[in-house]
């Protein structure tokens, strides 16, 4: 939106006043934060926007539903008093290069100390990242500990079996140029592509290039980090690293046909052992639910696997996919390099992940890898061998090459067998 | 999108071809399905669209970065071969009913069935509701086992400790004139909010009045049933029930800050045993991380409350929400009962939910709540209590009214004691 609406007119944001030139124009990958000038999604002062979409992924739907109801004013301003970063995170000369960093805002946990003067005079730029600190327990770890796989130190790990965490909460900003690059297309392409597959979602995606940064609808990011986050600004430390992309079903549920959970928890009792060892542990979990499908087509999908003649077979587990979706995974791990350029890593000397996928983005980028740790036999759930036969014959890391056979003689559970 | 678009001509959403009528009416709480008439969401047949948005909620923005790189045909249609329920469910009188179920599309499984014609001709029917099985293992399950909370069946419950379950994903599907009856406003005042609060998604919510179905980009819900699911038919089957909004922190990483896992451990818990016993036992999920808040708000509130000059007091709890997010929750229930009224419960008989807020909203849509079930005292993690004693003093649910000076005492980990 251009100019505050009258009630009785609403001013399509397609086509803005004409000859309207921005007041805070962006120059992405700046020096730094002032240069590169503030995000400004705001939906108070339309005035002040310099980007397409607005704050808060999703959830600005439900801000609609707050303010329609009467339960929010809409020109309220966020007082983030005693908001600011938990944990000192950067600046890195990552966050210097346009082509490093694209889909997320690495000044974005900053705005209050660098544009402070302008959010004073009523000019509402807000977040897109939010770093605090927390203690998780989780019943895993205490397994663990009573195995004395981990013992506690009273830093990292405490006596009750807690772990001492810096987690971060990042919202992704896209500079549509450097989105587009990624993915080897242009950004016309890119933006109509936004514009058509969304079923017309922002038309400023096609009509305003002038508008280069786009805050997309979708599930964010959140970072956990393990051990002394101080020694992400020394390049030998060593560095154990999860990029997992979410699994409802068994990340919170603990459904067997995957692997999920089970690796996710492997890699977070790596983290909190390189964190006691004078490492950090890093998970970066996304929300990317059933390969950015959603879970409707994943759910379908379980019902295509499970009632296939032959049975649930690794031979026929991403066709399947393919049938129902049209392609075979949407994650597409192109952007998903940015957070580690964010927290200024170079290396990583443990990659707790299997995925080809994640791992070609990573060395693609530029982030080196040392080692790739699979996950241990004992924790693949007895269904999930179906998963993981399919994914190793598709190239996923693992430590034995699969053998043929395999792939046609591993069948999972059929749908009457629940 | 009201025509095929050419390559050099993009036709903006906002206004379509003048004249222009719907192929496929839509009659929203019609007897069945067929007069209903089908959701048509497509995105390569945008003449058959009757409906503002997309399929597929967020994702909708991955599946246009897999067409822009090339790796999906836009026009390429999904198979549905196999992909049916795996469990029936309905059809209920609440079918029928327009202002009951205003959320979600009660015929959104049963596409195929309903739709085979079409969809054979070539329309793009697409399910927004998927059913299928699946066994569930949790380590806290394990632990109810070995402590002889819950012993095994070979039927809920099985030799292992894994639990069978019946699981449903459901994609939000609103009838706006609906949508705007529960909160109480204007179907006018909610396009515009939704349009406005978004900053300028979708102008057709202002601008087309005659579409009436909008497919939010947001997460959906999740429904786990434990024990026969037939037995829905039954109004005499005693039903166990937990609706859970998410909460990333603490369902997949134990945050000891908020109950909210201990909570839906202890729901699954209650409703194993409800399926054991003859009843149905029912978890409903709603994405709606930090109460709909997202979570970067979230956790600048958490920095907000750690470092309050009194420390993390309960007295002060949802006014450090309010003071960032504008609300002190966003989450709305008045949405919610539609799930049930979907399952075709009108009386749930152990609620396992202190809110008063869903409680009120169940009650508000007609369903009776019989007994109301707290968190047992020893699952609150110690942090947990400001959040607890907060919520009591606000209204929510307790078997002993809390005194007034339980509010001040209770006081949480300050953020350098992390």
């Amino acid at each position: 939106m251009t100019r505050s609406n009258r009630t009785d007119h609403i001013r399509l944001t397609s086509h803005p006043v004409p000859g309207a030139k921005h007041n805070f124009p962006l120059q992405w990958g700046a020096e730094n934060a002032r240069e590169r000038g503030p995000i400004i999604g705001t939906v108070s002062r339309p005035q002040d926007r310099n980007v397409i979409g607005s704050h808060g992924g999703s959830y600005t739907v439900y801000r609609a539903l707050a303010v329609s109801s009467g339960a929010l004013d809409p020109i309220r301003r966020p007082d983030l008093t005693n908001t600011h970063p938990a944990a000192t995170i950067g600046p890195f000369g990552q966050w210097r290069d346009p082509a490093k960093i694209v889909a997320l805002d690495p000044w974005g946990h900053l705005v209050a100390e660098n544009f402070g003067g302008e959010i004073a005079e009523g000019i509402d730029i807000r977040p897109t990242i939010a770093v605090t600190k927390a203690r998780i327990e989780l019943p895993e770890l205490h397994a663990a500990l009573a195995a004395r796989r981990l013992v506690h130190d009273g830093d990292v790990v405490h006596a009750n079996g807690s772990v001492s965490v810096v987690k971060i909460a990042i919202d992704p900003v896209w500079y549509l140029p450097g989105v587009a690059a990624r993915f080897g297309t242009s950004e016309t392409n890119l933006r109509r592509g936004l514009f058509e597959q969304t079923g017309g979602m922002y038309p400023e995606l096609v009509t305003r290039p002038d508008l280069q940064v786009f805050l997309p609808p979708i599930g964010g990011t959140t970072v956990y980090l393990f051990g002394d986050v101080t020694k992400l600004n020394d390049a030998r430390t060593k560095i154990t690293c999860r990029v997992h992309d979410e699994c409802n079903g068994s990340d919170v549920f603990g459904s067997d046909i995957c692997t999920c959970r089970p690796y996710l928890i492997h890699g977070i009792e790596e983290c909190v052992a390189a964190g006691q060892n004078g490492g950090l542990g890093i998970i970066v979990y996304n929300r990317k639910e059933g390969r950015a499908l959603g879970e409707v087509t994943k759910f379908l999908v379980y019902n295509a696997r499970k009632r296939q003649e032959d049975g649930d077979a690794a031979a026929a587990y991403f066709e399947r996919t393919e049938c129902v979706a049209g392609v075979q995974d949407a994650r597409f791990q192109q952007l998903m390099p940015d957070v580690i350029h964010w927290l200024g890593i170079t290396r990583i000397d443990r990659f707790i992940s299997m995925s080809d996928m994640k791992h070609d983005a990573l060395v693609g980028q530029g982030v080196d890898i040392v080692e790739r740790v699979p996950i241990p036999d004992e924790l693949i759930p007895a269904d999930a061998h179906v998963e993981m036969a399919a994914k190793k014959a598709a190239g996923y890391f693992s430590l034995e090459p699969q053998k043929p056979q395999e792939l046609g003689d591993t069948v999972g559970r059929p749908l009457e067998k629940y």
